[in-house]
């Protein structure tokens, strides 16, 4: 059955003319859909969103929208089973891979449902203590994030169609600021079909949520100076996105999520069956392969102390020698296709690339060994590969290339600071983790790589039995990197509802601004 | 006397070589001294401040560094006078313009000083509440800024040598971050002086700070993800920055200040000759004409009930007509030339350009009035210019152009939603002042353009005797604006100084991140 998607703008859906882009079950190379925004009226798209959306949500507060989310995310919870059977078939993921996707998009919208209760019915949210700026008390000056008069285009990618546009869209709303949500062309399935169920249940006033099947258009030549641009994806369109006209002429506000070599550090004191040790395998594991090592929060770099190097290497190849590639529709499969044969090539390369500097430990396909209930050749699989460097440098392929596939490489370290440098070399994450629980070791590494992310997680004996791994996004840390990958910060609690208001210093008659702000959130 | 300005980098003054740029007094165009960056190692330069002066700043606290930024202003103020004499000839300053820079640059390193001492023995600041991000109160999440490894290079406009050295460097420093500060050449012998007193009073460890006199040559090729770029100036250099590798390849962190149409908002409720409107008239007259009206945050706009239009253009004209034009020198002169003969040249198109949609209401300079002490028709003369435009309307070059000398334009509007389209239409802004004692307007003239500004100021009677200006840049509250402005934040307090940090959320053990965070700046 193969349907047409259809964008949802100026409050319907309608179908785009011209060529479509067909979407694919990965595992079959079987169509499943196909999607168009040709002909679709972009500046009319948006200028419904920024007035009609825009004025629905001027008339609401924090809490009314936190009521939105809440409704959100019951209604993905209500369609569930059917959402994870489409994140199966159009995006190669295995059933647990779709609970990642889509109860954590669900799980988002809860939460800054929960916020915005607790930032409650007021549309204006303190920043800090304010202070006197003159001679007397009387002469105030204080910070406050107002809303913009805007709309917020999401440009999201292909790993996570459920996530991706509920977390951008959860803080946006939140924030009081309509939003244009363009997933991946190649996996829109799932969040098309959200779109279709936020519609049919009525949650959202008018304008407050369009969505776009296929490309963008000339959809970024609309935007302006009160307009955000939130971008997950590679680095090379986040560059095209950031040097368009409604950046650099107009000053839209641009938030980029991009590559990210992140790292797992086994610290020098974790002994052999160790609680930590025990973590590090399985957190490793996982977030190699979990969605077939397509999350940007995947581990790609391994570094262990020189002694244990061929230990650990030894039992990641025993773990990864268990996962069951193949056709998610199989039972036995624990790792899917990749979800493009873009995706396919680029991870091919990246291996070869890799391997100009390492050497290939482990290879889940050797031997001739065929995906699971693979059909006649068809289908993007991908075995998991890991990678030994032995003498790493920073300029080498292993710090600068990400693969975005179920890859990484294993390199040794012989002091904390050589360790902090190599981290460092990957030019800017979005996390990393550090398994240790000596505390003079935890103090220079997590302290030392710290600059150059935006989130560490710490594994240690502890807290091993209820440790969240390091590639699962909480709403209430932040998101986002320095550097490499791109330099934004999304979530993070209120944090992410500032990134789509206006941070503004009040300066007057502190009794007036008391009265003109209200009672804002604190 | 002419002399030859020095770049101050690895430790050292270095003179360039080839063609050197002449630096003038603006009154005169007596060339005062000549500048040169050719043949300077950028790549040298900016590794000697990253490496040793990030290492001598890894060693020091918050503590430290403002004890540092607190011996820097003193050596300032002992130098205040030749400091003034300096602005006036090489700037076109007035004595009081004069001090307005040189003090606000002592005044705001004095604040961080104070700061860094309230922030105290650590280099880590603490973001927010933690919280627990499990299902126990073990699993936490905190977010904390911390010391990134990179170098802060600054960017610096020509109408603020001492105050814009200062202000980007307290923040940079008390972060943590070394500092390479390129002023504007036309106007960089304040700033070279204040190089010189850092330099003899050996207040600085090596590498922590480093100036150049000249182009900025290949320097920003040589910035990476760690790295910070603040610039002040133009909306084209700005595009130019952030187009730049730096930028787009390897996510160097960048800030911008650019071009602002602030306006001043006069409330329907103001009656004549009140405390409030006697705020009003002395704002706007003084925020068009300091600094030859060459401020970021000057007044260019000035919106006033319709009925009252006349007779504020009248007054605005009477207290216009006061200004004294000519060269800084003479004591009688109380507004001095342009900085530069470009500005000149701009500021005479620009009127030209706001003439097109406005009548020229009054200009200072009619019947061949000749600036007091000028000679040989020489220098970068402008007299004050009001214009009125009777029926404004968003596309308008009022709304579009900023004139970047002693020009404003009177402009009317019927209703407070009227006044928020069009304050609105400048596309975003630094500052903007609303006089006004009647709340119900305050509430809808305040909160409606506040999202289009970094900072709004309430003049109302109650304050009237002490309020600070709206184009005096307080330390404690923010300096940036949305759109047009750039989409920049600088300064207020804490928040300026996390420009120059990394923000990062750490995941794990509660005990385990208070023992590794020690006792944090909170």
């Amino acid at each position: 059955m193969v349907h047409e998607l259809k964008s949802f703008v100026r409050g319907d859906f309608h179908a785009g003319d011209g060529a479509r882009a067909d979407l694919v079950n990965p595992s079959t190379e079987e169509v499943l859909a196909t999607a168009s925004t040709e002909g679709i009226d972009m500046g009319a798209a948006i200028a419904f969103a920024r007035e009609t959306g825009g004025a629905e949500l001027a008339k609401t507060t924090f809490a009314d929208r936190g009521a939105m989310l809440k409704a959100l995310s019951k209604s993905i919870i209500a369609h569930r089973d059917e959402l994870l059977d489409l994140a199966m078939k159009n995006g190669g993921n295995t059933r647990s891979d779709g609970k990642f996707d889509v109860d954590g998009a669900s799980g988002t919208l809860e939460y800054y449902a929960d916020l915005g209760a607790e930032l409650g019915a007021t549309n204006v949210m303190i920043d800090g203590e304010g202070a006197p700026v003159g001679r007397s008390a009387r002469l105030f000056g204080q910070h406050a994030f107002v809303p913009r008069g805007g709309v917020a285009v999401h440009v999201n990618a292909f790993n996570f169609p459920a996530w991706g546009l509920a977390e951008k869209a959860a803080c946006a709303i939140l924030a009081g600021m309509p939003v244009v949500s363009k997933p991946a062309t190649s996996t829109a399935i799932v969040a098309h079909r959200m779109t279709e169920i936020f519609v049919a249940e009525k949650i959202l006033p008018p304008g407050v949520f369009s969505f776009l099947a296929g490309g963008a258009g000339d959809l970024l030549d609309k935007l302006g100076g009160q307009d955000v641009l939130a971008f997950t994806g590679s680095h090379a369109t986040g560059k095209k996105l950031r040097t368009g006209a409604a950046v650099l002429e107009r000053g839209t506000r641009v938030n980029v999520e991009a590559d990210s070599l992140n790292a797992a550090v086994l610290g020098p004191d974790v002994e052999e069956g160790s609680d930590t040790e025990s973590l590090f395998f399985t957190d490793v594991t996982r977030d190699m392969t979990q969605k077939t090592g397509q999350k940007c929060t995947a581990i790609r770099r391994v570094y262990v102390p020189r002694a244990r190097l061929e230990a650990v290497v030894a039992e990641l190849e025993g773990r990864l020698a268990k996962v069951k590639v193949g056709d998610t529709a199989h039972e036995d499969v624990t790792m899917g296709p990749v979800s493009t044969a873009q995706q396919h090539k680029d991870v091919k390369a990246g291996i070869e690339k890799l391997a100009g500097c390492s050497t290939i430990a482990f290879d889940g396909g050797a031997g001739g060994k065929q995906p699971l209930g693979q059909k006649d050749g068809k289908g993007f699989f991908l075995f998991p590969v890991l990678l030994v460097c032995e003498s790493p440098r920073p300029g080498d392929a292993v710090h600068t290339h990400e693969v975005f596939g179920p890859v990484a490489t294993v390199m040794p370290y012989d002091s904390p600071e050589e360790l902090v440098r190599l981290v460092g070399a990957g030019g800017g994450g979005l996390v990393s983790s550090v398994y240790s629980d000596d505390k003079a070791f935890l103090k220079k590494a997590v302290l030392g790589i710290a600059a150059f992310h935006g989130r560490v997680t710490i594994g240690s004996a502890k807290v091993a039995g209820q440790a969240i791994p390091p590639g699962t996004v909480m709403p209430q840390l932040l998101h986002g990197g320095p550097g490499r990958a791109g330099a934004g910060e999304e979530l993070g609690g209120r944090r992410g509802v500032g990134l789509y208001m206006q941070r503004v210093a009040l300066q007057g008659d502190k009794a007036l601004l008391d009265l003109l702000l209200g009672s804002p959130a604190r």
